[in-house]
């Protein structure tokens, strides 16, 4: 079992954080009003997250009537796409939206939060995070960095992803040049796969020219935007590197702390609101993009082959005891995850697996003409 | 087809909410402050919708600074269980929290906003409800009544019930007494069982005596509390009649409407946040409950066979066809549900159900000891 030291020292990160709060620069208050940044990793706009972190900014603004004035900015506006864990932790900003796992580099065990392969769907993990004892665990996972962490958007199941030829077996995966971050990247290096990182803008180009031979993205919705079909035809799920992927809502600490007890709830529950809401977004919108890419564009979609998935469990598996490894608390966060995950997968599988099972009978539902 | 006229008279509807607002009470006001009653369908502190409700309560309280004080009436204690819809429509109570499907009795397709079945999943319907065109005609639904619906809160897929015998052929429903309200209870009539209504309460002691055969109540979370295990001992999945039943807060329209846009927008996301809230305690606890079920008390799991299935399916048809005949807007209803429907299911089907049945294969997925 490798032992990482991804998490910084705890009694030094606890330092770090009570000197941002001496050094907290005080907020834009007249008469009871702040003016707070938040950061995010999205393009404005972009379906989905993009749009649901403007939502989420727009809705404090609108509960708080403006004594908490939200201002987003996109990625790269004010910080760089992928630093607004940075950015909270020093008061750069107030809020951030993002996803977890994109921090791995201060504690590998934030994925858990965010997706982990064959791990928790988007309900499963609300469940987790707020009746399982997740929302502690990561609370203090975040603490030393002087943030307070809310859940606050989900994806749903994402798609394997796109590929330009069929994958039959294990064969076809070695050598093949992938596109795919985090975890997910890590199991397709372990079956063979040469992977690669890229930024979703430059997938387009990379798979046009056979640079690349496939590439992860998100789902329908978002992936029909990037026009993937028009250079890969083989539409791969599932997606069991992220079954559900959650969204985050990351608060300045001392900030968050130096709130009135009714905007501390405001905060909160904007957060479990565009969890829901942005979740909504992406189920509604994600099948009439799977329709057109299917109707319009000729994709055709595929399921990855049996022998394929059981070779990428195996590789999940050393992954999930790489993390565990680690430390103390990524120990007890994975075991909290797992057992959790023990309960609450047998219930998914005879209450929504069943019922998803009996709807793909082929008996109609629809009005008579 | 069967013309129902369950929907009240669209114009005298509207004059009595015109009358309703012009003899609304004055709320109790001091100083801006609002004292409103929300009453439920629910024992006290029930678990998952009775501590939900709860919640919701507090939480406007809580994000409003007590500019609305929320007091919390059980099933009973200012209205009759089932009386919530008429109570807010009338001003007896600004706030209710229960499920649409209730009210039947004010317009047949009422369900479609609860649940419908082989209809919707939980957050499947929050697609429609938010991005699926659900919410406008759900407000044109309730606006003759004075009454302004969000949702708030979903059981998850239930299960079909619980028997005192295996159900192997149709020719086993036949007579069968069971207890089931609603649509369900409808499917079933419609494949010869006798059909009973009765409340939760007294389902235990008529399974028990012999008075009923089987019973439909929720889920593991609530089913494990009211002890049917002890006198049926085969629980039944999919619960195809109620795929996600959703939970609504219900507003006082004028009251409402009279409200500034800071508590507007508090109201609408203190139910948007109940909707991922409540889900998520029922997913959480429903894994353990499950657990509990079969390996303490020995409870046999079964799956509903296809056939009967097939049956079920050709029922629920008819009673969608009967709804969408009722008048305009309830075939605009239907007909955008099952547009929706249309589109959102081969996306579920693709995405998350693929997850969960590669979830099923025989890999191990745990830290080694």
């Amino acid at each position: 079992m490798q032992r990482r030291t991804f998490l910084v020292n705890t009694a030094t990160a606890g330092a770090a954080a009570a000197t941002a709060a001496a050094t907290f620069p005080a907020p834009a208050i007249s008469q009871n009003r702040r003016e707070w940044r938040m950061v995010t990793s999205w393009p404005r706009g972009l379906p989905g997250i993009g749009t649901g972190a403007g939502r989420l900014a727009d809705t404090i603004t609108r509960m708080t009537d403006g004594r908490i004035t939200v201002k987003l900015y996109a990625a790269g506006e004010l910080v760089p796409a992928l630093q607004c864990f940075d950015a909270v932790a020093d008061g750069t900003a107030e809020l951030a939206h993002d996803a977890a796992y994109y921090h791995i580099s201060k504690a590998e065990v934030v994925a858990f939060f965010s997706a982990f392969p064959w791990g928790l769907t988007a309900s499963e993990l609300s469940g987790w995070i707020k009746y399982g004892g997740g929302q502690e665990l990561w609370d203090e996972l975040y603490a030393p960095f002087g943030i307070k962490p809310f859940l606050a958007g989900n994806t749903g199941t994402q798609m394997l992803g796109w590929f330009r030829n069929e994958i039959r077996s294990l064969d076809d995966i070695q050598g093949l040049k992938f596109r795919a971050p985090g975890n997910g990247g890590r199991v397709w290096r372990k079956l063979g796969a040469t992977v690669v990182t890229l930024p979703g803008g430059e997938i387009f180009q990379a798979l046009q020219s056979g640079a690349l031979d496939g590439a992860e993205w998100v789902g329908p919705y978002n992936d029909l935007s990037l026009g993937f079909y028009q250079v890969a035809k083989y539409y791969y799920s599932p997606g069991y590197h992220e079954p559900g992927t959650a969204l985050q809502m990351m608060v300045n600490k001392p900030a968050y702390d130096a709130l009135p007890d009714d905007l501390k709830a405001i905060l909160a529950h904007a957060a479990t609101a565009a969890n829901d809401d942005i979740y909504a977004e992406y189920v509604a919108n994600s099948g009439p993009a799977l329709r057109a890419l299917v109707q319009r564009h000729g994709v055709q979609l595929r399921i990855v082959p049996r022998q394929i998935l059981m070779a990428m469990g195996d590789a999940a598996n050393e992954l999930l005891a790489d993390v565990a490894g680690i430390d103390d608390l990524s120990r007890r966060i994975v075991e909290s995850y797992l057992a959790y995950r023990a309960a609450v997968v047998p219930w998914t599988t005879v209450g929504e697996l069943q019922f998803l099972k009996s709807r793909e009978l082929p008996f109609p539902h629809a009005l008579p003409g």
